[in-house]
């Protein structure tokens, strides 16, 4: 096995030529296209960082399955510290690159397909985890890149998926053959579907049940198959960075915001070694609840993280910047971010550190149930606070500075550096650029990217109050006895 | 004298030829950039609603100078009737609009500069008024359309103005002439002020002292005058405008998000006729508490109360696409909305039912200063959660939907219309433009202008405690008395 | 007609002698008892300051019935002034005695009937409304002290009132005969009813429905009535103020917190010129909303701006006394402490410059609706944030802190002095007063009745739902405007 | 050795008869005051559960000074697994009695002391940790109640200790002896001082400098011994205790709400073998952040958890009392307070499984820092607030019941019944004494004791500022690097 370079990876992707489209139109180079170049960017850092010797300890690992070192990006947590180092791993890429990279739902997927399919064949005599370690060790072999795609189409949220009035809302199977299945659906949300070499596709994040079992379905197909289409997302952010000539004058100028697509699955042949879910209805909610506790703790426990540390990092730059960084009104906002990042912090590694091997046997690790969801909660909440308070500092320039090309007009250059300039030791180049990155924080999409990740908030309350309906008998009686009640009652 | 028709103003706004830049060109005509056109569009529908006959009674005054009828964009408020007739006006505008338009700014300084030059006049026996009454009669009687650029480059922000190491980081006079002043800085944020036809400008948004006379300033100068350049911000949401073929394709397709500029004032002349304010340090402090309130009442406490109503409406609007309107955390989440618009609403009335004319004999009323203040505390406070609310309502494709453009490409239109409905009965063009309207609130630009218009937090904060220090005595006499504690310690 | 005095309001109460218990036992004289002599205090105060030249024209009115001078705590809203002045009054009397005081509820309940009967008279033909003005002449010329009991048991609170084991768990018609009615039932949560000349009683605070007639009533009754029998509440609180030998070891020590009573009505006698409404459930809403907004308005919109002034200066007090004053985040607490008050008041202030007569003709004001529950709402999200900061200045003292008793004790007061002393200047005495003042408010009942104090947050967020439904037609369209979709989806 | 029984440890506080006061009398025996025998009862319990065969393994450990079964409560946590049992056997505890108990400080100090006496004989050649050491034998062969009191009197806040008037604002030694030293001074707010046998005193809560030597100490004295005297806390909930005839007519009927005294110690003699800290000011800081983690984590990271299952099960046991628990605000209100506690569990769970030995060699381990600090601040915010919504939940009775004593008296007991019912099938005795045990958390001085025990909010927020400091500098790097600023500036 060899650990692939950049390079390697970029010309692997180009190779695929996908069906991607962008405002209409089609793209021919993902590779090269700006839309697409940043997502690029940020899976050939995964790259790159693995083959750096400052991070061969927590982004190597050694293969279950062969005993080779691999890519951790390739790698199946069996141990607290696999967990660990999950977390710091993607801490250290949110910092790196500060934004999504395109093999981290993968990541999760393995993850929890190790666990699922090793549970459906100990029940059901199946031999789902004989394929799936089959396609990882080819995975790990050719260090891979993998993304999850998650969120099905979902049509009227209120309704399921077999009373849709179009039963492709959710991705589900239309023809079973003897050599395999044949899919149909979409998957949306997805950042950089079209950058990896497979799509591992699970079943819906939301129970299915019985007559249902055309929707309980899991399996990997190549990107680009025959059959698949992705539609890219399009916000104005996007534009801007179609429009650039030099991307400086973007706010996250290498990596930008990662690009979704919406991706489609138009009648799809899997051959069944790469089905490791058709119709096992029971699992899904198993496979629902790890893919939850994986999610929170390496999403929104982790790579949020990072993110905060970049929205505090510029923030308390923009407070020098300006001058203001003494104030004790700056202070204590700088504080409170910080007290943000911290608790998250602390419940994701509560999360990692209380994990547990699941089911007995796998030798796959899970993370603490509740911790993990605490971890997104005070992250959902907490995390748009920290852009507002980083907003508050930085002053209105971040929604209305103008270009950084205006530096480079002589008819404009001498009244921006003059009058955009703060303390007079920064250049007001350098401010710019704060303040450009700042507004991709707090002022674009990135904003409505942080608080939507990983689902709407309310499937969180709602599965905290499900999963402590037990204890809340326990805590009653604790109650009643102290205040002299009897238990009847 | 003649109200204007919308057309009248865009031809007289085209033929001033400001010199504008964006994106580190020149703009030609404003009239018919992309990036300007919009603002153009505010302000003609200012024009137009004002001889729309339903809207006559709000929109139109009988001026306190000629006794002829104006429009009310002209008129200063000389009664409770006309305070709240004020925030009506905002509110419509921005329930119609849906941004700032460029006439507000203007608006307000008349107000301020009413009262303020009459109690310059009365103290120190200038001629500021009457000055000032000259042109505002010939701005009601030509229906001119004003802008009132507020904020400095300010340059380190805890340095006075004179401490600073450019001492134009404040817009301050340079030289006095026989015939007149020459003025030399640069404002900053404000929309659209190429777009009208006088730059109303008042002395800066903080305190000015002894020795600093040369900042105590307030003039009119036109549109376009020697010496005067525009560079117009340059986000995302410019980019993507220039960009867009057709309008429709974008989130609020007439009217966009303001653009501001930084608005360059690089020696230019004033005849003393136009001069409001030269020197006279001990009124700036009354000038920038008059401007507070007036600000407070209708701009966070009236414009921001429609678009809330704006994002309640198409938050609600999305609620019912995606099936979910009925859901209790839904309800509970637009009456958290309605609460926090329901909350300013309440607070911005008192201000205006309270208003006293100031000073006394000047004829012209001003706002509550402390319930205006409670209004803007509470838009900042709470508009960027009504904004959460909508987005979590509506779902993470308010970030990730495609362009409306895919609607229209035959290899992408049967896909992105299939898997971006929602509910059966509405068509996913529909619930597209709904999302695409709500990014432009939640994941854009427009999120950092709602919360910065109008300066930072703190200010009023700081502003509270110091108006409050007398009442503070009061209140510790009263909580000793019942205490129990005599009054010396 | 003469205003009472504080002595013969003191004497005509004693001259009741209801039937009284608390802690298990009767209570012989209520003018007398520890428990209840605070708050025969308050209400003597009323009198008190009715008569002090000082208030005379905010506490005295004259009456629509008689043209005479009355007691303003006996006159019905006529106009925006009586609104404006009936929040002062209510604001002053929270500032003098720092608890409720027995006659505002009586207050509400005129304010409402007198709109209410007419009302029905005008669209039923009955004569409630001149029994009910005979009521009110009779308690303006005898200047009465009335309370308005409000709600009642409740039982299981899913369940209507005909669904409950006990019919009686709300107040209800059990006879009615010839010379008048037979009610069964109680009220519970109303300070002092026994300390009062009269109950003045309406329908339960939700909708009744077709057959629950005997529900929808309204009458008055002598306090002391044959079959009234009133059980005290019993925090704490009591128990301290029972013991204490010298009252000003207490926090608030003249007047205390008020003492509510569950109020029985054990097969009570009304003679029918008592009655102002029986089985007409259609006018039930109609009563139901028109308290509701009295209530909001004078209770959570003005009582507890005044008691927030109280707090305030309790807790700036301790700063100073503490020595930290000038620190900044005390002073950032004492602002957000100012700006919770201010916001309750300019809700309430717009509550009451918004004012209305309803029905028209009927010459009684209401507040507005949605200012009101606006009000409402910021005290009880915000009055016990305020409680918690001023808890915080004063530090663990506050729960800690010994008995003043302990400054009477050679064996302890030097210690006590030496060690409960802040700063230099201020006695130790004074410290212990201010924390034990603090004490009522931040860790007693005080802190539970204020957030409880006129029900239970949901109703007003669902009534502020409701209420905003047609409005929320309104919006939609505003934005679908805006986005460019037709109406019709 | 043995471990002692409860009754044991009641003996032998008996006979140590303490100087205590309350409410400016003396107590004559601590064991059987109705305001003590609470107290007595908490630690009682501590001796009952260790010997209980069910707590073993959590509650007996081995020593490693003699390697004898000790209790856990004498033992010094080890390894991270005796972290986790510290956390454990607080939150235990809490749920079990409900209220602090007065073993808890002490079992802080020895983790404390033994790192911070090891350090100082490391690097001074000291004999402190031997000292210490001989009475930790003692104490854990004796199975000894230890108590750690901690706030010093402070005096004016904002001056250190010399530059107060009174210089034993903070406890200080006032001669040094050939046999040992004299110290005066008091200490305030300590659970139970009096119920103990051995005072463990370390220096004050804040650092200590150059010049203020005197105040750097740390040493143990005996409960009782010559010049200590103890003035008890005196709120409503004592007098009410000491008025109840049957303690199950209060809140929490056994243990109550512990009672704090002022510690006073007036010249007393301290022999150098027990004393551990004398004038070695370069480690007070060391002991303050040694104490502060520890304190976190066991206190509001540990003992609130346990606090908040007792409140989420009282609300929810209203909840069912009042038909009220499938209401949807209510579910979310429950969610919410779920939230609260599992977000501060998570937190110091981290804390304890991050934990280190501190200093290396010297076999201690204490807890994470920051992950602790933001379970305290978690808890600090978000406790009050869960009691709020169990106020919420339980309604206005929860303030204004009557006393159960009502039940016996058989003038009242049928209307208590009747109207304080809630659903039918449960007694109205439960419902009662569910409510006063609520009452107890949320309108009484437990409310306020959970707000303060451990300090102040802000100096949680000034030490996450200092602890991020050099963080921040790395924060701002890597938002200097994505914008592509150059790193000078």
């Amino acid at each position: 096995m060899a650990l692939k370079t950049p390079e390697q990876y970029i010309d692997s992707i180009r190779a695929i030529k996908p069906r991607v489209f962008i405002a209409g139109k089609r793209i021919e180079d993902v590779t090269e296209h700006p839309n697409t170049r940043n997502i690029i960017n940020t899976n050939a850092k995964t790259y790159e960082l693995t083959l750096d010797p400052k991070y061969q300890e927590l982004l190597t690992a050694t293969s279950h399955l062969s005993g080779e070192k691999i890519s951790r990006w390739c790698h199946v947590p069996g141990s607290i510290d696999d967990l660990k180092k999950r977390r710091a791993m993607n801490i250290l890429m949110a910092q790196k690159i500060g934004t999504c990279h395109g093999r981290c739902g993968g990541l999760e997927m393995i993850h929890v397909l190790a666990s699922v399919t090793y549970a459906m064949d100990q029940k059901l005599g199946t031999e789902y985890n004989k394929r799936f370690n089959n396609f990882l060790r080819y995975m790990q072999e050719n260090d891979l890149c993998c993304n999850g795609p998650q969120t099905d189409a979902k049509g009227d949220r209120m309704k399921r998926p077999l009373e849709q009035e179009d039963p492709d809302a959710y991705l589900r199977v239309v023809e079973k053959r003897s050599d395999g299945i044949i899919v149909r659906g979409a998957k949306l949300h997805q950042e950089g579907n079209f950058s990896s070499h497979y799509h591992i596709v699970g079943p819906p994040m939301t129970g299915i049940g019985k007559g249902e079992e055309d929707y309980a379905l899991s399996f990997v197909v190549p990107v680009g198959a025959e059959g698949m289409t992705y539609i890219c997302q399009d916000s104005p952010m996007e534009a801007e960075r179609r429009e650039a000539e030099d991307i400086h004058t973007l706010g996250n100028p290498i990596y930008g915001s990662s690009v979704s697509s919406m991706t489609i699955f138009d009648n799809v042949f899997v051959p069944w070694e790469n089905v490791f879910m058709c119709g096992e209805i029971e699992f899904t909610r198993e496979y629902l609840a790890k893919a939850s506790r994986v999610h929170n703790m390496v999403c929104r426990g982790s790579c949020k993280v990072g993110f905060m540390d970049l929205i505090i990092g510029a923030a308390q730059t923009m407070a020098e910047y300006n001058g203001i960084s003494r104030a004790s009104h700056v202070v204590d906002k700088i504080t409170e971010m910080i007290r943000i990042r911290e608790t998250t912090n602390a419940c994701a590694t509560a999360a990692a550190l209380m994990g547990k091997e699941d089911p007995p046997g796998s030798g796959v690790y899970f993370p603490d149930f509740m911790s993990g969801i605490m971890a997104a909660l005070n992250t959902q909440y907490g995390l748009p606070q920290a852009a507002l308070l980083a907003a508050d500092i930085a002053g209105g320039a971040v929604v209305t500075m103008p270009s950084e090309l205006e530096l480079k007009n002589p008819e404009t250059s001498q009244y921006v550096k003059k009058y955009l300039k703060g303390v007079a030791s920064v250049p007001t180049e350098d401010r710019m650029r704060m303040l450009k990155f700042l507004q991709h924080w707090v002022a674009g999409p990135q904003a409505g990217r942080m608080w939507h990740g990983g689902g709407p908030l309310q499937i969180h309350r709602i599965t905290i109050y499900r999963g402590a309906l037990a204890d809340l008998e326990e805590k009653k009686k604790l109650a009643k006895k102290l205040a002299g009640i009897k238990e009847q009652s």
